[in-house]
């Protein structure tokens, strides 16, 4: 009999760290112990040496075995590990069309859902909003120009917006001025219209793994297909891996979040993006950056965007104030680089232009010098959310589980045992008054099953600790 | 020499106009003669006998000349006459793809230029703004929610203001109610998503002729292609024509202004909507629906929504309130029949949700009753600023033109002699401070080269006049 699952989506160095926990459960290894040799359990397994090798760098980085010189591994005490997930098995992978999930209309539904606590969402600014700052601004705005609001505004937006959105790419050294600038309903809209810019029906685009289920179901709404690239849970998209990728797949764009990933919060560093973006432009492979949560750095410096560094303006640059300041204003741009008509023209066609209003008021919002001290208030709270979630589910979930350590951004990124499968509770949770993301969503091609998602971009209060207690209970029954 | 020119995208039949319109002109025909044989004049212009009869039936109509029994045709006194153009080389139109011309751009931003008279674009609330009574909504409206306008709102929009516009289609006899609508950014979101809820890139949708170039554009971004079908000026799209040119071609779906037409103004009676629906339905065709304009009609009656004649749920409407009340709100729905749940992904993965603040402001304007109002007056001053709009015309504009006679909505198409192509004065007009919409971009195929549209949804005042004569005089200089 096999001890591991060569047709499961779960990586196999995974299934050989699953493989070490049981045995270490079942008591046959303990705190001290030697574990087998790599060729030895190499050959028991029936899987590669290097696999082994993987799955034990991989319990080393988690410090839950270390490695003494000359002799081998040793099991260490157990305690909630943080989360680094190696690559293994995508030399295979291969791009997949996309089929949309109920799923996540359900995750998205759990919002509004009253008396749940909506982990499920990642809003970093439900952690410090700034309602009472742009309502007052908006009525402002509105005494003096509520009667104009009702007439077209310009196709590509405000340009004192625009102007100030320009201001802030120069100061990050970005050669962007208000006239390379596209307004659009929030970021999402400015996704779909890059890819429809760079790509066509059946196009390959490559995606981070795991990646933001909005763009999977943005892919699969315009018929392209999705080709999952490792992405490491520290400095995101490694460029030798994406080097192979693109030599080995008729990669059409890329579309990644260059700066935090979500839903791992990692953080990519600027030399490194760097890097991605001469790789892609060397093969003229158009990259879209969403750009949406380079803001919300917890380090000392804002990443600098893709966009700096692009020569041939082969870099589609697309953020908004959705994860900043207002999701309900449905204000994100565009900074579409060579593509410039094309997405003017698409912009165009497909919603005309954006309500004025919430332009006007979030110019207002940048122009005072408010959104900035807002942004450094802001990245305080979710930092401390960020640790004081992980204590609380480090506390609260089985002792097995990984948490992510991000750098930025407002969500955890959870790894169960491989034979938990997150959806399977899902409702159970929404019933017992708690929504998350079940990692399934997060992957075209269905991996990740036993992960979720946890938003902590919440206000904090006594819920928060109860929904987290439920979560964790509903992963303990069904690990059984 | 031929005196006709076949390749010419003008039709034969208003060549054979023109021809003897230049005769006329010349002098060679006067008032009272007798015109050439139906046989004769085929043959002098080697064209088929039925395409000159539909000339002379053509300008019989327009009253140019009259018909005397067991005589033939005589010549009337020449006037500015009324427009409707007939059928004629349809039979040999086939799908086109489409290529997005400049020149839509530039009559878009014609709307923003300081010191223009923009004829250009169709914005009927610009004759009768509601921008007070909305400006002291959005105020009240604002000072009790405007905090809560800062979050994410739900995917399909406001379920209030989903719940009136129900109750307005329940009223119309259709069985439609708030969970069947999706709230869009615009009408032209809404038909970019119903677009994309029933074809894909190289299909064939149909479209009227002339049509709306907002459609041409849409369909162009959409990789799709688009099939002209005949309109004609009273009654817009003619079910035996539909029916032919479904036999003929490949259509994947409809998009058609089933009530008021733009660029035209025809108004299409219920029974022909009814017949059109059940033909469309027979063969499976879905209608896309752009409701746009119904409720700026001029008569006793509002058009009834082509959704209402639909049993198998192949209809999809489309509506909003940027012609009837706030263009810069950027509100519209779709209301998407059996294709509910890929509109609502579709919707979900593009742009994700619409501001719920200018939703909020509508849907008091509804509840107040104060939009039903404000839309009896709006109907009434259009309706006034069409008639004094075609009298300036008539009064300025060479004596050759024909004007459409609208049933409804803020536009008039006028057409000019042949040999007039009016984008070459497109620049001219704006120069001297005057826009409209040259007739080309109404159609893939690059017809109406001598039309324009000539929008009277316009706060009167003495400038109009002196647009018109600007306008006047540039027709004039063009056709020297």
């Amino acid at each position: 009999m096999r001890l591991l699952n060569r047709s499961s989506s779960e990586f196999l160095y995974q299934q050989v760290i699953d493989f070490i926990e049981k045995q270490q459960e079942s008591g046959i290894l303990r705190p001290g112990d030697k574990l087998p040799s790599l060729r030895k359990l190499s050959s028991q397994l029936e899987i590669s040496v290097p696999t082994v090798k993987q799955a034990y760098v991989e319990l080393e980085r988690q410090g839950s075995i270390c490695a003494r010189p000359q002799s081998g591994y040793y099991l260490q005490a157990q305690q909630a590990r943080k989360l680094m997930p190696m690559r293994a098995k995508w030399a295979c992978c291969d791009p997949v069309e996309i089929e949309c999930r109920s799923l996540i209309e359900q995750v998205h539904e759990a919002i509004h859902l009253p008396d749940t606590v909506a982990l499920g969402i990642s809003n970093p600014v439900n952690s410090h909003p700034p309602d009472k700052a742009l309502a007052r601004l908006m009525r402002a705005v509105i005494s003096k120009v509520a009667e104009k609001a009702v007439s077209y505004g310009p196709i590509n937006g405000d340009p004192k917006l625009r102007m100030q959105l320009g201001f802030r790419y120069q100061d990050l050294g970005a050669d962007v001025n208000h006239e390379d600038i596209v307004i659009t309903n929030g970021a999402q809209e400015a996704l779909a219209i890059a890819l429809q810019c760079v790509a066509e029906k059946g196009d390959v685009i490559a995606i981070e793994s795991p990646c933001f289920f909005g763009m999977i179901e943005l892919i699969e709404s315009l018929g392209m297909k999705a080709l999952e690239v490792y992405t490491c849970t520290e400095q995101g998209i490694c460029p030798d891996e994406l080097a192979r990728v693109i030599k080995q797949h008729p990669v059409k764009a890329c579309l990644f979040s260059t700066a935090i990933n979500n839903p791992l919060g990692s953080f990519m560093p600027d030399e490194r993006r760097q890097a991605i973006v001469t790789l892609l432009e060397q093969q003229d492979i158009p990259l879209i950056e969403d750009d949406v949560y380079s803001e919300l750095y917890f380090g000392e410096q804002r990443p600098k965007p893709a966009q700096l560094y692009s020569e041939k303006g082969l870099v589609i640059t697309c953020s908004s104030f959705s994860k900043t300041a207002a999701p309900g204003y449905r204000i994100g741009w565009l900074v579409p680089g060579k593509f410039a008509e094309r997405a003017k023209r698409i912009k165009r066609a497909q919603s005309c232009s954006t309500p004025m209003l919430q332009q006007w008021t979030l110019n207002e919002y940048l122009m005072s010098g408010e959104y900035d001290r807002h942004l450094t208030v802001l990245r305080k709270k979710l930092s401390y959310n960020c640790e004081r979630m992980r204590a609380l589910i480090a506390a609260h979930f089985p002792n097995d589980i990984c948490i992510s350590k991000p750098q930025g951004g407002s969500v955890l990124w959870v790894r169960c045992r491989s034979y938990v499968n997150t959806e399977d509770f899902f409702r159970q949770a929404i019933a017992r008054g708690v929504s998350f993301a079940p990692g399934s969503i997060f992957s075209p091609s269905g991996k990740y099953h036993n992960y979720m998602r946890i938003s902590y971009g919440v206000q904090w209060c006594e819920r928060i600790e109860q929904a987290i207690t439920v979560l964790g209970e509903l992963i303990h029954d069904s690990a059984k």
